[in-house]
């Protein structure tokens, strides 16, 4: 079974990297639609879902709870834990369904009795500011400054969760197979590489 | 000019992948040459160069001397620094040279005027010392944990004299573009995406 874990640094481009490499490598593909199924299933706000999953986890919970918690649903889906139980399972479901790449949402550390091939995507500042003011909406485009700021929050935010729930560092090189840095990369280019370099960790050709 | 730095954690296999990636990409291979070179040049012995590079550099001068020693071969081979001033002039001649493959020396410091493409190796202890057991002679097999000692003492060492030399921290991904863990990875057979990986970066095909 093939599980690929993306995990990212804002603006990095590790989103639009994991889809392309789940188009090249014919797997399913699970990003916002693991917010989005939540939000169904529970009849709530997308948004209220996704800010409370990104979020409130790290700022409402002590760390040695969140660590021992138990994961199940049982707390309900009106607060963050509930929310990060649910998503766990979820997570684990989509997993026990097939080969699957999934970005974000920690997969490497709540999937890894599945033996994933992690991958963690990075770039430099420069290059994360250029392509978040590059792709936003023209209304909604930040400063460099507000841009930086903003990228750093999100990984500190992200840095956070994934601190709670493994003893790794996120974005520490030990926790993954594979470190790529795309700064001056054309995505598009490497992807079938990388593709390739993942069949052969699974053990093919 | 494509210069190829791999800097590695003790016992990854990083030299192997680096002469392999040498091979495929038919590049230049340098590692232990360039202790011979400057052994030969000031008629030393290979060991007492290989061991004051490797370590008495780091032992012997305050951070801040190092920082900004001009690298002149003014102060002679007859100390760390005189030699690590050598190593420093040799990597930039032999750059200047054309298209390498450079193992450890720092080079992705030393040579970082020269955009070069630096690949970081690394694996799980576990793996690191199974390779040291498999791989040294009957005679001088050390226990797993004699081995893990001299990994994590080897690794130390590296880490200082990068860090006296660079504000990146060894093993730090965002000094690199591409970190591979080569735990259970048969080194020969992802060699060649590697290579091709590299070949994009370097914006071919």
């Amino acid at each position: 079974m093939k599980i690929i874990t993306i995990s990212r640094e804002f603006g990095s481009g590790g989103r639009e990297l994991g889809k392309r490499l789940s188009d090249e490598m014919g797997l399913a593909y699970y990003d916002r639609e693991i917010v989005s199924s939540i939000a169904e299933r529970h009849s709530l706000d997308e948004n209220y879902v996704s800010g409370a999953l990104e979020r409130s986890v790290s700022q409402s919970y002590p760390i040695h709870f969140a660590r021992t918690f138990s994961y199940t649903a049982s707390i309900g889906v009106n607060n963050s834990v509930g929310l990060f139980a649910e998503q766990t399972k979820l997570l684990k479901e989509l997993a026990e369904k097939g080969d699957c790449v999934i970005v974000g949402r920690a997969a490497d550390v709540i999937l890894s009795e599945y033996n994933p091939f992690n991958l963690f995507v990075y770039a430099d500042m420069s290059a994360k500011i250029a392509r978040c003011i590059e792709r936003a909406p023209e209304c909604e485009r930040l400063s460099e400054r507000e841009t930086a700021k903003m990228i750093r929050r999100i990984d500190s935010e992200r840095k956070k969760i994934h601190g709670m729930i493994s003893d790794r560092t996120w974005g520490d090189r030990r926790g993954y197979h594979l470190c790529v840095n795309t700064t001056n990369v054309d995505i598009k280019k490497i992807v079938p590489e990388l593709a390739r370099y993942i069949n052969i960790w699974y053990g093919e050709k």
